[in-house]
């Protein structure tokens, strides 16, 4: 049935020809969505003649139809999303309402009348991305969404294409535009955490409410979302442990700027079993999917990503570091994405094929206790002799070993800097709550990861 | 009849379903020839996997078929490249052999036959890519060539679909290795371009005879590939002024670094006259491509790229900045990018479909003349009053605006260090000759574009 409707709808396109216009519904017309239907009112001439396909819009479905929208002709306006999507005169339908309900109903129906669908819904695609990814290839219809992670940047498309043979080891992300501007103004003006996220908020760059952005929520629906395509793995972001950027202190950051790094919000996904060079992709995948803050190398193609800009770093085994940048979020550059799909769509129905369809397998997540990286340490200690000797007999019996150590006096305490070799993380943790105990120690300050570092690997 | 050829070279694989193998034919097998053939050998279960088609080697055209090649069955090795282009059991024919002849031929029988091709081979495409894009679209096959400019870089696919309805403004490339390691090594090292070359030499990123790097010959390839993409122009190398590296001095170098700027070599292709936002895109294209060494901001994301990587950024009316960082040459990285060309043909062959073709126009090329941006300026003078205001009047009478000027004293002599505001090149030029026509400049050191900068646009 749902294919029968697809072939009437495909049909048309077909038989008309290269002039045929493609008929797009937008769904939603708040930043994104405003910028697409003002695109696809105006430069329709311009798209056909770089892109091959005319894209006509035939209407936009909002919350509040009255409400006045310059520029857009009130016949293209509905308050019916459904009677919208459901309308013969609809090829393409463009879910841009974001979140779960009622997107995720307007999608199902959408494919299930044979229409494609492009969307920007890191939340919808976050919870239910595999069995909407699985309705969409059972149908043969595309289901497309460059513009949910990292924005403009060309991502989704590299991933499932172009790195489509190569076994990807890790991913690590700088995909929330938010924590990346609070950390660069941290990082390069001194300022405290709070004041950084007071200028954000300014500056329209952080909600009044910013805990979406600053406690990883947002980047951890990216990570799984990377997840699913690096490694066709079924996660969700109820998956991804996450930690937010809240508890990162200015003198942390600085003490990682002598050190040589700096400190980033990252989304990662690693695969942890072998990455299947050798055929070994036939055992179940064991991943691990996870959003912290993280120390990296000043030297990192990551760490050059200032302000509210976003970058993807992707290491395979066989094509080396891969680094994606550009604007991760905003209306023009989000709805710029959307348009790449939609072109993608339309040139997909045209000729009756769609996006290729790899089925997704549920992993197994490792264990946080189990993964291993470089630690950095900064502990308070009173000052007096024997004092490092207990701390170092701690990390030892807990089999954690020690890269570096710098003592900074203060007056009648010691501030001690570590920075320890690759370890596991269950022994650093029970290495910080011994440390916790020690009664040498007066406070345990700025504990961060070290990516990205030669050591690794 | 070749159209004819097509259907019945894709038809096998409709009918046998998603278990057929698609037979892939590699003509050359050297250093990404080799890495492709181990890995089509050793991993055709894991690609399977990951990518939903499974690729069977049937032959491997070489100039030697005596010579041995460990892990190759001689039996698939052959030294008749035109007799297994047009084997019947061939489906897709990977075109590593290089240069213009024989692959141009080769190129054109495969497609002839009814066989998508996929190529790295830059010299082919920056000569004939635009009647050879005809010629695959005229019978409806691919000719995917990903791995053709900055290896293993996702980069020809963004362009041709993510950003297919972009408005592209520019694009900058870092697209020679070899170069980028010599400029990032006299800048990081303090050594001499000759010092720089030989250590690159000794490592085997530079070739005895480096002319085809050093000279911008292979950047100047890109170039035009790079052009026919972002603009749908039918660009060629000789389009392609080119200035190589071979001049640009330490001093230079470290003096662009004192002012904050690095200095990198750089194909750059830029639309001149409207970017089609509003339409414009109906006038006849004009653009400028070219490659020559520039100073970029430090703090400009191509001046984070080191070493033998490889980045392009592109810059959009709509995306914004975007830029693509990775491995630009090496056996296994370039070897990916074809893989991931060559799963795209495979899954292009089983739906019947095949990748977009836009129709390239010839556009007006730019006279460099009229090209504008800020100019570096180093000047020997005779170290005596006046001489300040001599050589600021011949600035002034030629229209080009002083932004900085920094004296360094050298004995009885004066280095004048200049940064010039946004100038015409030919106003630059001009003032350049005048200055070296002066009785009070001993000498005119180096003379660098400066990109990228705040002021620019």
């Amino acid at each position: 049935m749902a294919r029968k409707d697809a072939d009437q709808v495909a049909a048309p396109a077909r038989l008309d020809g290269e002039e045929a216009a493609v008929r797009v519904a937008v769904l939603g017309c708040g930043n994104v969505g405003g910028a697409l239907v003002a695109t696809l009112l105006s430069d329709s001439d311009a798209i056909a003649q770089r892109s091959g396909v005319r894209l006509e819009l035939v209407g936009v479905a909002v919350g509040d139809p009255a409400r006045p929208r310059p520029g857009v002709p009130a016949a293209l306006i509905t308050g019916d999303a459904k009677g919208l999507v459901s309308d013969p005169r609809v090829d393409v339908v463009v879910e841009l309402i974001g979140g779960v309900d009622p997107a995720r109903g307007l999608v199902e129906s959408a494919l299930a009348a044979g229409k494609p669908v492009v969307t920007a819904n890191k939340e919808l695609l976050a919870a239910h991305g595999s069995a909407l990814a699985e309705a969409a290839a059972s149908v043969g219809l595309d289901l497309l969404y460059e513009a949910a992670v990292a924005g403009a940047i060309p991502l989704i498309r590299p991933l499932r294409e172009s790195l489509a043979g190569e076994p990807i080891r890790r991913v690590m992300g700088i995909v929330n535009g938010t924590t990346n501007y609070i950390l660069t103004t941290m990082s390069e003006e001194g300022v405290s955490y709070t004041q950084a996220l007071a200028e954000a908020q300014r500056l329209g760059l952080a909600e009044r409410d910013p805990s979406a952005d600053v406690d990883g929520h947002d980047a951890a629906a990216k990570a799984a979302i990377l997840a699913a395509l690096a490694f066709h793995c079924d996660v969700v972001a109820d998956d991804v442990p996450r930690e937010g950027i809240a508890t990162v202190a200015p003198v942390d950051i600085s003490f990682a700027a002598r050190l040589g790094y700096v400190v980033k919000l990252l989304a990662v996904v690693e695969r942890t079993n072998g990455t299947g060079g050798k055929g070994t992709d036939t055992e179940v995948p064991e991943i691990s999917v996870r959003v912290h803050p993280a120390m990296l190398p000043r030297t990192h193609p990551l760490a050059a990503v200032r302000g509210a800009f976003n970058a993807v770093f992707v290491e395979g085994d066989n094509a080396g570091e891969l680094m994606l940048y550009g604007l991760g979020a905003g209306g023009r550059p989000t709805a710029s994405a959307v348009l790449g799909d939609l072109i993608d769509a339309a040139h997909h129905l045209r000729s009756g094929s769609s996006a290729r369809f790899v089925p997704r397998v549920r992993p197994r997540i490792r264990p946080t206790d189990d993964l291993r990286c470089a630690w950095y340490m900064n502990i308070d200690v009173v000052d007096r002799p024997g004092v490092l000797a207990a701390v170092a007999q701690l990390f030892g019996d807990n089999g954690v070993s020690i890269r570096s150590m710098e003592q900074v006096g203060l007056g009648d305490e010691a501030r001690l800097i570590f920075l320890t070799h690759v370890a596991r993380e269950g022994d650093v943790q029970r290495t910080l709550s011994g440390l916790r105990g020690l009664e040498v120690v007066d406070h345990v300050g700025g504990v961060l990861r070290v990516m990205g570092d030669e050591e690794e690997a």
